[in-house]
């Protein structure tokens, strides 16, 4: 039978180099969270059982953990990793077997990272294990000191290491798994006895070794998977980690994203088979793509579905939006929230639409800006029509039935419908329904006045010549 | 006399990683493909034949690789890169000297690489001459393995290999040449009893070695420039590595392209000294820009003829446009097939044009269409102007002539011609032609009902007050 | 007391690789110049002063230096860094101390390196002080030689050095210090007796050395902060150095760019304090963003002011704008020269602004354009509204009062002004005032003309029909 482990995720510090009003493992990364990305790599280790450390904005942290059968545990002072594991001694104290140890400011480690970490500590048998890795620059980090002869394991914050020990380029990663029982002995001892004043987790790793307990660090291959985030600058560079991977997931699945370096994509965002990402593109919060679509330079697209076969042209934006197969949209179309372009519809430069369901075949070409409107199959929206559907005091619905013809420059004062394959002549002004295959239209008589031009133009030079 | 050299390209494979409908050779990059990079490369060696091995999707590979002068084998079965070779064998037997063989998905090779093999190949006489790389990373590669003494040459693929042979850092970059009597000779002994089942021509090398002939390998001084494309991961880092050697070129020949990590120009673009562009601006597909201009952030151009002097404003976008020296053209606009900015003109945001021939000095500044036109020298477009040139049966086309002045608000009902000199007044619907020097209006008296608003809004403001 | 110091600047060079018509240290970068970088870069060492050796375009190079106190010193002919020493050797005779000598073109050194070097200097008591680098690849570089057994240091420049040297991988960066009573007496003895035929400033370290004078080299950590930009490339790499410097400082005060490689942001650039920067956006030209701002993709801002709690939706453009707290504006907004946006104002997509004060809490939601106008507070701007500010002949403005609802697709002719809480019908033509509390109308009754569309539809059938 396995050893049965829980887990246990620090977030109650408060990142105060992020200088933000926002705790820094709830910081927006690619539409998830520090946080979150470390609980989603916790929970693939499958702990029986997972508690949160929280703190600083604790109210906003447990927020985000939400829903997930988390346990939550007041760290009340910020005095360290130390400190947070103390205030979860209580709970920790009902749990059999071992606990995982991880920092929630830490959003490229995976689950691999962890069971790795894992399957060492069972097999090694051991009362604490710690994830470590070998790096270039060591600065900063508590460093892995193997004490000659003894076997012992220390592991040294840099403000309190000696000149040799600086030089050590093994550095601790803050995840560590713990015989439950083991940590709980080692708490009593630990103190706020050093450089910094704080209490160290890591000192429980040199007590237990001190004591004989078997103690054990395993290196890990990829040491940037353990990067913690302490600056805003540091979470950009871990998100395009999480972006390349991103990228790489979606090569693997026959998506082409041309420059991975220009273009974002959410880590939630879902994207079919043979479609073409451009660079410049922004996918944001769960939008999906089907397969065979083409998404051209600076489109954002938040929240959005869209079909196969579909078009996106440059700069489009669609919010909260539905874009259905084979249509065509933008460049500089804007989709508003509710809004939905049905097979095979096409959306012209400088069209807005919001609220508005646009049917099969229909075109709006240009210039345009349909509300809360219903726009049938195979109509055509001419260029400039605008659906008024706000007077000062209220919305209203514009009805646009099958087949009907918009001529260009025409207002639709809302509410007003305009029947099944019914034509607006261009230029009017819309006010009342129109029958269906009828004309409507409000236009006046074009008149010329002779040669106006001319002595317009004639005045004008002569004002500019001085009366000499 | 030099000895005769024929190439061998091969493009027969499935590339199943790409999980694509398209064969991995063909996948566009920068305006062209993995495949003709390479046909490109190998030409600048001056084979005086080249053949294609095709397979997976071979009809499309033809295409791409058409006029050429190029000759195709069929490979039948995808049975390895030593199954290519043996099926051009016929082809190869009747010519004399020497074979160059480089896979189709090597984007990055350069003349310089295959010229250097050759010409090794030649000074020294080789049976076959392979080309090496020492990488820091050789998994998945084939080794190079110098047989201790003997000074035999294997090259030993990764699934065969034994521990000690993987350690070796040098791998076969799969590009060769043979003497192609050797080469034929070697063919009938090589076969598919490997791990993978696959024949292998690395086998080849292996052979020709213990028969005691003189096998060579040249290690290449940039190993990225033989990298293969396996993945559409590597395509796009690969479109880096171009992309770079575009901009860096650009930059050697006046051109400023300030970020070039952000920047997407496709390889056959060309663009003037002292020409500015921006982060983020795409240009594609034979767009060629002249000096002095400034292409400003966003702007999206394909197929496109820039003049000298002119000013890309954020997020233009253009299709099969003509712009002409001096024009500044948006932000946001969009020139669609067919259209000529004439020198000196400006068109400004929100503006469409499609099939339009836009005069010298006019002005189009702000939210028009104008499709299926002809504009005059020195005409004025006011805001909001539409070419309503669409009827729902069929187009037509609108002519503006010489210092024209079209009023904001117009729209123009083609086919019609506002003629030389004519003024249109604001929100004007134009059905009729205009006389040269003519005013022209069509336009309803405005009223006034006193304190209709304020009205309005008492009302509003009782319903709003419950009744009590 | 502190020996005084004196810095010379050299920037007489052509940079004929920039191959440009403008010299390549004024050259843009992030809206400043490699010249005025190096300039700031000194002027934080203090100098007593400060000289910049001109001589390629030097009334542009003056005018880019001008008013910073500054002398110049006219190089005539192109004859190399010992050249440029030498046209300056009257002015360095009037001054006592040590001069500092920095290549114009090194757009990445920082005050620190300089302050380093010179307090190596003095503590020293060098005659000559060096900045060296060490590097993976010195080719191109002058190298330092330090002869053996005498102490010696000779600079030798790649075209004169045998095999050996150019093994040497420590490099000259062209920055030093001299004594300027030993540089000067240097001076006489260097020559052009080398492979380029160059008077080479370096010749002066080797002459005093060899005078068994004091040499010291100092070698930099950061060897990349010593660039020297010979091609746009180059340049376009210090960008990008600069840029993470920028963005690396924004994060620490609180600023989150969510991804530095795609964000171009001007050094001169404020931001506060939780504003978010998307992919995409370039701010230029001394912006200023507040805090607790979005600025969303592809926004492209130049010399605008952006207050508090701003939204900034995708690709909008602004140029010498004033945007007020809490303002939301865009997509697709256009705000150019003379635009204030006053609190609580929103703009949404296709407007655009020019010379015009929009009120606060007023709206502008759709496809309009409103030049030199001055609206009131809360008032409402339906779709396609325009100003139509100009008559062919002369610009007018447009006021609209406090509360005023303008409806959709309306032209108002300026100048004209539409008085406090009054309601324009969508649809009219203003060319009058309109009185507060009114209603302005100016439309057509609308007709209908029964099946009209139907019948239309069947003769358009009729006609595809061929007559049988």
């Amino acid at each position: 039978m396995k050893t049965p482990v829980s887990a246990l995720v620090l977030a109650a510090g408060q990142g105060s180099r992020f200088r933000s009003s926002s705790n820094k493992v709830l910081h927006p990364v690619l539409g998830t969270s520090p946080l979150s990305l470390v609980l989603d790599a916790v929970r693939g280790a499958k702990p029986e059982k997972t508690y949160v450390v929280v703190g600083y904005q604790k109210e906003a942290v447990m927020a985000e953990a939400a829903s997930r059968g988390i346990e939550f545990v007041r760290q009340k002072e910020p005095n360290g990793t130390g400190g947070a594991v103390i205030a979860a001694k209580n709970v920790l104290a009902r749990r059999a077997g071992d606990v995982l140890i991880v920092p929630a400011d830490m959003p490229l480690i995976r689950t691999a990272n962890l069971k790795a970490l894992l399957s060492y500590h069972r097999k090694k048998g051991n009362a604490a294990s710690v994830l470590s890795a070998v790096v270039e620059d060591p600065s900063g980090f508590g460093r892995v000191v193997r004490l000659p002869g003894s076997g012992r394991i220390h592991i040294v914050e840099e403000p309190d290491a000696s000149r040799r020990v600086r030089d050590i380029l093994e550095v601790n990663t803050s995840v560590y798994v713990f015989k439950i029982k083991d940590l709980l002995s080692a708490l009593p001892n630990i103190s706020a006895k050093n450089k910094k004043g704080e209490v160290y987790l890591t000192d429980a790793v040199g007590i237990l070794s001190d004591l004989g307990k078997k103690v054990g660090v395993l290196k890990m291959s990829y040491p940037e998977d353990a990067v913690q985030v302490n600056t805003r600058f540091d979470l950009s560079v871990a998100a395009h980690a999480l972006r390349l991977r991103k990228v790489l997931a979606l090569g693997e699945s026959g998506v082409s994203v041309l420059d991975p370096l220009s273009t974002w994509i959410d880590l939630d965002v879902k994207i079919g088979r043979d479609t073409v990402v451009y660079p410049g593109v922004v996918l944001e919060r769960g939008t999906t793509v089907g397969s065979d679509c083409r998404i051209y330079p600076g489109a954002h697209l938040v929240s959005t579905r869209v079909g196969n076969g579909v078009r996106i042209l440059s700069a489009t934006v669609a919010e909260d939006a539905i874009i259905e197969d084979g249509v065509s949209v933008g460049p500089f179309a804007r989709l508003r929230s509710g809004t939905v372009l049905r097979a095979g519809s096409r959306v012209g430069n400088f069209v807005e639409m919001k609220n508005t369901d646009f049917g099969r075949k229909s075109k709006a070409g240009h210039l345009s800006y349909l509300g809360n409107s219903e726009v049938g199959e195979g109509v055509n929206i001419g260029a400039g029509t605008i659906t008024c559907n706000f007077d000062g005091v209220r919305k209203s619905r514009t009805v646009i039935e099958d087949g009907a013809f918009i001529g260009s420059g025409t207002e639709l004062i809302a509410p007003v419908k305009v029947g099944r394959g019914a034509y607006v002549a261009a230029g009017s002004v819309i006010t009342k329904d129109v029958s269906p295959d009828a004309l409507a239209v409000s236009r006046v008589r074009q008149v010329e006045k002779k040669d106006w031009a001319r002595r317009k133009r004639e005045k004008k030079d002569r004002k500019r010549r001085p009366n000499r």
